[in-house]
């Protein structure tokens, strides 16, 4: 499948990407090839990718997986590793893994030496057509997420669909949770056909995703104005993602599903704020418990939430920013939300 | 005195730096301003600093002093603290101490949020004239100096000459080898004059060095090429450095105690293999001598010294590379020196 040109690097799809890394390597003169991988993809993917990559991996490098281990402790162990099989600013490393692996690794590569080359190999559906492209890498701190990072992009992305077989529905489903957000805030047409898929690993919609969010990204990197449409629906779902992960009665919601609540309860406010029909809302909301179902929160819960929303990165001056509707397929951003709706967000979710 | 543009930002002196900093914070528009100290600079350069200032230090930030501190556990404290202090991504920081305030300061700025702005304000010689300027920031990994980190620009540089009254002359002289560093790889003349000063707080001084760093540092800010040339004496002088920090036993040497060691045995290695004249090797060894001393090492000191080369961030292909002089006033970059000449290097030293 035909490649998608970023800024300064490239994503290869399919049969491409093993030609491209192959090519790259050859013509960069690195001095050594690092692997990192988790204990999941050590065992799945590794074997398949060797192969793809022929005989050019010097060091495999381990870290477990989850999000509980995107911290400062993981990274520091990654670095101790690269530097005792003496990596040097000539190394390359290649992430495989999902979100969390490709955001640690990006992290740790940008500032290992103040910088190493690093290739994006994402082997979930979530990290293909979200944190692989872009060039956010970080870490969380504590419980809250992605607050230690730089923003540096891979020499390139590299989608191999054929790692989708070895994940479970339910990792499948947090994907296309960010799939349908591509399609609400850019593009009604391609919402409407998502929608109504029963399988999530179509090759066609992978790359469309991967499009929209690589043209949002390429107008604005850093993130200064349009690109923060892509934090649709995550405002409140890291508050409610970092909630779960940080009360052990909580079960811990993958980032798809964070979302998907955050969607139903950002498209409320859009309706409240912005004029998004009643139709759109209860479609998104209908679309999203089909797939995802429904949690429950009470009102500590509630509370707890959304004292976390004061950290979410966007802010600035002690207020917190939204991205809303105004239509299926066109956002608008930073907008202020007065605090009483939060909780009628939270009980149209619930009815 | 009159500033010096760089790259993305100037570095201002005395007068204009004041307000230079009142200037950019009135029209900046910070959610808030943090100040990060030490425990030095906090009673000795703060107190001052905050008369220049005016009214606008929100939140003082305050770390231990010394490089043993310059590691990523000082970072998460950091970060932390920001966080606690509702810190966001119009946050400034501004990083008021010596070298390993401003390296570390700035690396926790630019990984903050995926990079808050930051401003130097070095209070040592060395820092002025070195670390502060040309935008590498990081922290150590164990005894590994400088192994994490990242390069990026600080909003301006602002030098009051005035903070070298609360100085030793012992840190006095650690920043005059770096000024020294600069007459060997780009002034001659320079060198010449500066070689005979018994003070080293001359402003003009420290303009010119200033002047010379950011010269080199604008041509080539990444280090391909040109900013190599930075690193005489630095790659026997590192070395040096983290044996006598990690070696119980051993005096600590101060960064520029270190590279004057690093620059008589490289000066030695210029003489053997680029041709620098004896006469000019003698005057390197009998300046910096002069002004600091000789430090034993023995076949034990040195045979542990050459093996913390190979982790040199300058190197790749296992190979360590050299800066050089082929003359006083001009240097080499990439020498590749055969081990059987470090011994020699340090006989002579010894001599």
């Amino acid at each position: 499948m035909e490649s998608i040109k970023s800024h300064s690097y490239e994503v290869h799809l399919e049969e491409l990407a093993e030609a491209a890394l192959r090519q790259h390597i050859a013509k960069s003169n690195y001095s050594k090839v690092f692997v990192l991988v988790d204990e999941n993809t050590k065992k799945k993917c590794l074997p398949i990718f060797k192969e793809k990559l022929g005989e050019r991996a010097d060091v495999i490098l381990e870290i477990q997986s989850g999000e509980n281990h995107k911290n400062i402790a993981t990274c520091s162990k990654v670095w101790e590793l690269l530097s005792h099989h003496n990596g040097d600013r000539k190394s390359l490393l290649l992430n495989l893994g999902g979100g969390v692996l490709t955001d640690l690794g990006g992290f740790v590569a940008s500032t290992f030496k103040r910088g190493i080359d690093f290739i994006n190999i994402p082997t979930t559906l979530l990290s293909m057509v979200d944190a692989s492209i872009g060039g956010k890498t970080g870490v969380d701190l504590g419980s809250l997420k992605n607050q230690i990072g730089v923003i540096n992009q891979p020499q390139m992305v590299l989608v191999f669909p054929e790692f989708l077989k070895t994940l479970e529905t339910r990792q499948l489903k947090s994907g296309y949770s960010e799939m349908l957000k591509h399609g609400l805030i850019m593009d009604a047409d391609y919402w409407k056909g998502l929608k109504e898929k029963n399988e999530f690993t179509d090759a066609l919609c992978i790359k469309k995703s991967i499009a929209i969010k690589n043209d949002v990204v390429i107008q604005d990197p850093t993130e200064l104005g349009l690109r923060k449409i892509l934090n649709f629906g995550h405002t409140l779902g890291h508050a409610i993602e970092s909630y779960c992960l940080e009360n052990p009665e909580r079960e811990t919601l993958l980032h798809g599903e964070a979302i998907a609540i955050g969607m139903i309860l950002e498209s409320y406010l859009s309706h409240e704020l912005k004029g998004l029909s009643k139709l759109s809302v209860q479609e998104v909301k209908e679309t999203f418990l089909k797939h995802f179902g429904r949690v429950s929160f009470d009102t500590a819960d509630i509370k707890a939430i959304l004292k976390l929303l004061k950290y979410d990165k966007k802010n600035s001056h002690g207020d917190v920013n939204f991205v809303l509707l105004q239509e299926i397929g066109t956002a608008l951003t930073d907008i202020k939300v007065p605090h009483d709706l939060f909780n009628k967000a939270f009980a149209y979710y619930a009815e």
